[in-house]
């Protein structure tokens, strides 16, 4: 056993890949990789809460793989694969559903959402945090890196894992610690609203060419003249370059702003030649994966593998504690 | 495949099985594998809604496995095999779950019950019905037979199964249909109320002796007189005893009650003759079997693996209809 802490994230295949996931969450993956043993999973089992379409739910997840492959995810130095691979996830979360109240996903943040919004959810949202917990359980993870507003659910995870643990009197799971990502970047879209699929204001992280010189270029801002000094601050292109800029080129740019005879059209450039350097490399290195799928094919194989490996270990004293015979 | 229908049935082990259980269901589970394509499975995944004690599930699935046997269940007839041992199962219960709404399990009749009573049910137990869905789907059974009580959870399994078809505009799920065993015989427990384990009055199928004898002799009859003449249809010793008697047998019996002189104590001894006989070879053939567990063993593992098979060819159509990744 490695004494390296197991990192735990999923990654829910649902679009092309933005900007926003970059710097919110893909950074941080790519980074966490060299800082303990981590568990990279597609949530495929999760989108199918909101994706009834088989076609488009394989692209997704294709898509994703090449995505964090060219952006340096390295599979030798983590574990990357599908969670629909590890048969021992819905398993668990048979179980673990065995000890839950009806009452706790009743308080679930997402689900009170719906409902208020005289919607009808089915039982997948309903109880998502319970398969979000088998998800992180089954690897006894021992750090979950989440945003602010999963921090319900990593408490339900934790609570569930304790009472099963309660319920057959032994360590059975392992309880993962919180582990909240406070400093991400906060991503502004082209509209200045958060950058978010489901606002239709993003810039993917490997689009090119005239598509993403015309979406760079439509960034909203005000309409200060060229020749008027502007607040660099106040500005969603200038959020944007910040993100790729180092500490010298944001004071130089930030000036640029303050001086005046600078227009938001030069500073679209500047953001639009920075967007393309900064990811150049990957974008070559996605175009030569996307030539050779039985590797992207082979990595899933290999991590579904050892995940797999890593979930019976897991499984196998909880079918025993609970008497659940298995004869292979 | 086969041109038999293929039929399916679960069997929940919670406990010694008693003479309740056998003519109310393993009599008709032993016949039916001489009719179609038998599926019987030891349901334990649903009995951890209510057992949390490993040692006593993995003793009754065992005692589950021996009686049926001895009874007559034959391995290479049909099917037999436990829950745990199809993974498929819970995959495709978390796939239902994602078309089913939160409202219609609300509607559980067990659910309803549980509330009513003021309980705070947990998440297995409201959801079971689509497990129990999940287990029927997975097989692509035809005829599920069950008692009255379960005509619900019949609706909602081809409910789903509808639902699931339709949000991928395919037949990935047979819709089976409905089989409602209408004459099954009730048995009354030694205090005349429907035998069952939860009531404390049963006579078990594998009791013997001493032990036999109490309790068919503590079967509660009136205070009729020895002398006087009875009514065999009021009585629960002759209701028992029409369970094990032919017809000859069962008018002899009654025209004894009728004409005076035979006390329930007579009719008591009969029974106890009646079921130690009927019983006879079982008893036998299972004092053989535990003597050979590796045989036991055997059995499950191969209906585990025919299970398994079965599974995974209606699973692939969903896998690939729904965009699951599986790379192995």
């Amino acid at each position: 056993m490695s004494k390296k802490k197991t990192i735990l994230s999923g990654i829910q295949p649902s679009g092309k890949l933005h900007i926003g996931n970059y710097f919110g969450a893909m950074r941080q993956h790519i980074r966490m990789q060299e800082e303990g043993d981590a568990f990279y999973f597609l949530a495929n089992y999760h989108s199918l809460t909101s994706i009834n379409d088989g076609e488009r739910l394989k692209e997704y997840t294709l898509d994703v793989v090449l995505d964090y492959l060219a952006l340096g995810l390295d599979p030798n130095k983590c574990t990357f694969f599908a969670q629909s691979d590890v048969p021992q996830t819905t398993e668990l979360a048979w179980i673990l559903g065995t000890v839950t109240p009806v009452s706790l996903m009743e308080k679930g943040v997402s689900y009170k959402d719906k409902v208020a919004q005289g919607l009808n959810p089915n039982i997948g949202l309903f109880s998502y945090p319970i398969l979000q917990a088998a998800d992180i359980l089954i690897y006894h993870s021992d750090l979950v890196p989440v945003g602010e507003d999963q921090k319900q659910n990593i408490e339900i995870c934790r609570d569930l894992a304790g009472k099963l643990n309660r319920a057959y009197d032994d360590e059975l799971l392992k309880i993962p610690e919180e582990y909240i990502v406070k400093s991400v970047a906060v991503v502004p879209g082209i509209d200045g609203q958060k950058m978010s699929k489901s606002y239709d204001n993003t810039i993917q992280i490997f689009d090119e060419g005239k598509s993403l010189k015309k979406r760079v270029m439509s960034i909203q801002t005000d309409s200060t003249p060229l020749e008027d000094p502007k607040d660099p601050e106040s500005c969603n292109v200038f959020a944007l370059i910040k993100l790729f800029a180092d500490e010298d080129q944001k004071s130089q740019i930030a000036e640029k702003y303050r001086s005046g005879g600078y227009g938001y059209g030069h500073a679209k450039k500047e953001l639009l030649g920075m967007i393309t350097d900064y990811f150049a490399e990957a974008r070559e290195k996605r175009k030569e994966l996307e030539k050779d799928m039985d590797y992207v094919h082979d990595v899933l194989k290999e991590g579904g593998k050892k995940a797999r490996e890593r979930a019976e270990t897991v499984m196998e004293p909880i079918r025993s504690a609970t008497g659940l015979y298995r004869s292979f």
